[in-house]
Protein backbone atom coordinates (compact mmCIF):
# COMPACT_ATOMS: atom_id res chain seq x y z
CA UNK A 1 0.00 0.00 0.00
CA UNK A 2 1.38 3.82 -0.78
CA UNK A 3 -0.58 5.29 1.63
CA UNK A 4 0.71 8.19 3.72
CA UNK A 5 -1.93 7.22 6.59
CA UNK A 6 -1.33 3.38 6.36
CA UNK A 7 2.36 4.76 6.65
CA UNK A 8 1.24 6.85 10.07
CA UNK A 9 -0.40 3.67 11.62
CA UNK A 10 2.98 1.04 10.72
CA UNK A 11 4.86 4.31 12.51
CA UNK A 12 6.87 4.27 9.14
CA UNK A 13 5.96 8.03 8.90
CA UNK A 14 6.07 9.81 12.41
CA UNK A 15 3.08 11.50 13.38
CA UNK A 16 2.58 13.21 16.64
CA UNK A 17 -0.27 11.41 18.16
CA UNK A 18 -2.58 11.69 20.84
CA UNK A 19 -4.35 8.32 20.39
CA UNK A 20 -3.81 4.67 20.11
CA UNK A 21 -5.83 1.54 20.39
CA UNK A 22 -6.17 -1.52 18.42
CA UNK A 23 -8.22 -0.24 16.11
CA UNK A 24 -7.84 3.57 15.89
CA UNK A 25 -5.12 6.13 15.49
CA UNK A 26 -5.46 9.78 16.19
CA UNK A 27 -2.69 12.79 15.38
CA UNK A 28 -1.63 16.29 14.34
CA UNK A 29 -2.80 17.00 11.15
CA UNK A 30 0.75 18.84 9.87
CA UNK A 31 -1.46 21.88 7.97
CA UNK A 32 -3.07 23.09 10.89
CA UNK A 33 -6.85 24.83 9.58
CA UNK A 34 -7.29 26.14 13.04
CA UNK A 35 -5.38 26.14 16.55
CA UNK A 36 -6.72 22.37 17.05
CA UNK A 37 -6.67 19.62 14.13
CA UNK A 38 -6.43 16.75 14.87
CA UNK A 39 -6.78 13.43 12.30
CA UNK A 40 -8.51 10.25 13.63
CA UNK A 41 -8.48 7.20 11.24
CA UNK A 42 -8.90 3.66 11.35
CA UNK A 43 -5.73 1.59 11.59
CA UNK A 44 -7.79 -0.47 8.73
CA UNK A 45 -7.17 0.90 5.00
CA UNK A 46 -10.87 2.60 3.93
CA UNK A 47 -10.09 4.62 0.93
CA UNK A 48 -13.52 7.18 1.21
CA UNK A 49 -16.84 7.12 3.79
CA UNK A 50 -18.39 5.68 0.13
CA UNK A 51 -16.69 2.60 0.99
CA UNK A 52 -17.89 2.11 4.54
CA UNK A 53 -19.93 -0.94 5.12
CA UNK A 54 -21.98 -2.15 7.48
CA UNK A 55 -19.10 -4.47 8.73
CA UNK A 56 -17.94 -1.14 9.54
CA UNK A 57 -19.95 0.03 11.73
CA UNK A 58 -18.83 -0.27 15.26
CA UNK A 59 -15.83 1.05 13.94
CA UNK A 60 -17.64 4.41 12.69
CA UNK A 61 -19.46 4.72 15.74
CA UNK A 62 -15.50 4.37 18.19
CA UNK A 63 -13.94 6.85 15.37
CA UNK A 64 -16.66 9.40 16.94
CA UNK A 65 -16.39 8.13 20.45
CA UNK A 66 -12.47 8.89 19.97
CA UNK A 67 -13.07 12.12 18.97
CA UNK A 68 -15.31 13.33 21.41
CA UNK A 69 -12.35 11.77 23.98
CA UNK A 70 -10.03 13.60 22.49
CA UNK A 71 -11.88 17.23 22.74
CA UNK A 72 -12.65 16.59 26.37
CA UNK A 73 -9.13 16.00 27.12
CA UNK A 74 -7.91 19.19 25.07
CA UNK A 75 -10.21 21.01 27.12
CA UNK A 76 -12.60 22.29 23.68
CA UNK A 77 -15.96 19.84 24.58
CA UNK A 78 -18.02 22.97 25.97
CA UNK A 79 -16.15 25.89 23.95
CA UNK A 80 -16.81 23.83 20.85
CA UNK A 81 -15.70 21.54 17.87
CA UNK A 82 -16.11 20.84 14.10
CA UNK A 83 -16.29 17.19 12.87
CA UNK A 84 -15.42 16.52 9.30
CA UNK A 85 -15.65 14.39 6.69
CA UNK A 86 -14.58 15.23 3.88
CA UNK A 87 -14.95 12.55 0.39
CA UNK A 88 -14.04 13.02 -3.13
CA UNK A 89 -12.91 15.68 -5.01
CA UNK A 90 -15.62 17.90 -3.96
CA UNK A 91 -15.37 17.18 -0.61
CA UNK A 92 -11.54 18.45 -0.73
CA UNK A 93 -10.62 15.03 0.04
CA UNK A 94 -6.74 15.31 -0.34
CA UNK A 95 -5.27 11.71 1.36
CA UNK A 96 -7.65 8.49 0.40
CA UNK A 97 -7.86 6.75 3.78
CA UNK A 98 -10.90 7.55 6.00
CA UNK A 99 -10.37 10.13 8.43
CA UNK A 100 -12.52 12.67 10.51
CA UNK A 101 -11.11 15.68 10.96
CA UNK A 102 -11.36 17.35 14.33
CA UNK A 103 -11.36 21.21 14.55
CA UNK A 104 -11.43 23.67 17.40
CA UNK A 105 -9.89 26.05 20.13
CA UNK A 106 -11.27 29.13 18.40
CA UNK A 107 -14.65 30.07 16.91
CA UNK A 108 -14.94 28.30 13.34
CA UNK A 109 -16.08 29.88 9.93
CA UNK A 110 -19.35 28.95 8.59
CA UNK A 111 -19.51 25.52 6.61
CA UNK A 112 -18.46 26.36 3.04
CA UNK B 1 -39.45 19.87 24.43
CA UNK B 2 -38.60 23.26 22.74
CA UNK B 3 -37.42 21.99 20.26
CA UNK B 4 -37.48 22.48 16.17
CA UNK B 5 -35.90 19.07 15.51
CA UNK B 6 -37.75 17.32 17.53
CA UNK B 7 -41.32 19.32 15.82
CA UNK B 8 -39.16 18.55 12.45
CA UNK B 9 -39.33 14.65 13.34
CA UNK B 10 -42.96 15.03 14.93
CA UNK B 11 -44.38 16.59 11.71
CA UNK B 12 -45.34 19.96 13.14
CA UNK B 13 -43.00 22.02 11.55
CA UNK B 14 -43.32 21.28 8.13
CA UNK B 15 -39.61 19.72 6.34
CA UNK B 16 -38.59 18.43 2.87
CA UNK B 17 -38.03 15.05 3.78
CA UNK B 18 -35.27 12.99 1.58
CA UNK B 19 -35.10 9.94 4.26
CA UNK B 20 -37.08 8.53 6.94
CA UNK B 21 -37.09 5.59 8.93
CA UNK B 22 -37.86 4.58 12.66
CA UNK B 23 -35.05 5.98 14.43
CA UNK B 24 -33.57 8.76 11.67
CA UNK B 25 -34.81 12.00 9.19
CA UNK B 26 -33.02 13.49 6.99
CA UNK B 27 -34.02 16.81 5.28
CA UNK B 28 -33.23 19.82 3.28
CA UNK B 29 -31.62 22.50 5.44
CA UNK B 30 -33.69 25.94 4.90
CA UNK B 31 -30.31 27.83 4.81
CA UNK B 32 -28.33 26.17 2.25
CA UNK B 33 -24.54 26.41 2.18
CA UNK B 34 -24.11 24.49 -0.93
CA UNK B 35 -26.11 23.10 -4.15
CA UNK B 36 -26.62 20.21 -1.79
CA UNK B 37 -27.42 20.43 1.85
CA UNK B 38 -29.17 17.69 3.88
CA UNK B 39 -29.06 17.19 7.66
CA UNK B 40 -29.85 13.92 9.10
CA UNK B 41 -30.79 13.44 11.94
CA UNK B 42 -31.58 11.65 15.04
CA UNK B 43 -35.38 11.56 15.90
CA UNK B 44 -34.22 11.20 19.44
CA UNK B 45 -33.11 14.39 20.98
CA UNK B 46 -29.36 14.12 21.63
CA UNK B 47 -28.41 17.45 22.06
CA UNK B 48 -24.68 17.59 20.94
CA UNK B 49 -21.83 15.20 19.73
CA UNK B 50 -20.74 15.39 23.63
CA UNK B 51 -24.12 13.92 25.00
CA UNK B 52 -24.23 10.24 22.81
CA UNK B 53 -23.03 7.57 25.18
CA UNK B 54 -21.93 4.04 23.88
CA UNK B 55 -25.97 2.94 23.62
CA UNK B 56 -26.56 5.67 21.32
CA UNK B 57 -23.20 3.71 18.65
CA UNK B 58 -25.41 1.76 15.89
CA UNK B 59 -27.20 5.32 15.55
CA UNK B 60 -24.49 7.24 14.61
CA UNK B 61 -23.21 4.05 12.70
CA UNK B 62 -27.06 4.39 10.76
CA UNK B 63 -26.85 8.54 10.37
CA UNK B 64 -23.15 7.65 8.51
CA UNK B 65 -25.19 5.11 6.57
CA UNK B 66 -27.83 6.98 5.61
CA UNK B 67 -25.43 9.85 4.44
CA UNK B 68 -23.50 7.26 2.38
CA UNK B 69 -26.71 5.94 0.90
CA UNK B 70 -28.57 9.98 0.59
CA UNK B 71 -25.15 10.69 -1.01
CA UNK B 72 -25.17 7.76 -3.55
CA UNK B 73 -29.40 8.79 -4.61
CA UNK B 74 -28.53 12.46 -5.19
CA UNK B 75 -25.45 11.63 -7.37
CA UNK B 76 -22.65 13.41 -5.61
CA UNK B 77 -21.14 10.38 -3.79
CA UNK B 78 -18.11 10.40 -6.69
CA UNK B 79 -18.08 13.53 -7.32
CA UNK B 80 -17.83 14.25 -3.71
CA UNK B 81 -19.20 15.63 -0.33
CA UNK B 82 -18.40 16.97 2.86
CA UNK B 83 -20.30 15.78 6.72
CA UNK B 84 -19.81 18.21 8.96
CA UNK B 85 -21.08 17.76 12.79
CA UNK B 86 -20.54 21.40 14.45
CA UNK B 87 -20.40 21.07 18.22
CA UNK B 88 -21.54 24.24 20.78
CA UNK B 89 -20.28 27.58 20.36
CA UNK B 90 -16.72 27.41 18.61
CA UNK B 91 -18.40 24.56 16.02
CA UNK B 92 -20.89 26.92 15.08
CA UNK B 93 -23.30 24.67 16.33
CA UNK B 94 -27.35 26.63 15.70
CA UNK B 95 -29.82 23.75 16.54
CA UNK B 96 -29.13 21.77 19.82
CA UNK B 97 -30.27 18.38 18.75
CA UNK B 98 -27.36 16.40 16.94
CA UNK B 99 -27.46 16.63 13.03
CA UNK B 100 -24.86 15.79 11.04
CA UNK B 101 -24.48 18.32 7.59
CA UNK B 102 -24.22 16.54 3.98
CA UNK B 103 -22.88 18.79 1.67
CA UNK B 104 -21.82 18.86 -1.82
CA UNK B 105 -22.97 19.58 -5.66
CA UNK B 106 -20.11 21.80 -6.15
CA UNK B 107 -16.24 21.84 -5.22
CA UNK B 108 -16.49 23.14 -1.61
CA UNK B 109 -14.01 25.36 0.08
CA UNK B 110 -11.47 24.54 2.71
CA UNK B 111 -11.94 23.22 6.34
CA UNK B 112 -12.15 26.53 8.01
Amino acid sequence: MDCIFCKIVEGSIPSKKVFENERIVAFHDIQPAAPVHMLIIPKKHIPTMNDVTAEDDALIAELFAVARQIASELGIAESGYRLVNNVNGDGGQVVYHLHIHLLGGAKLNGLN
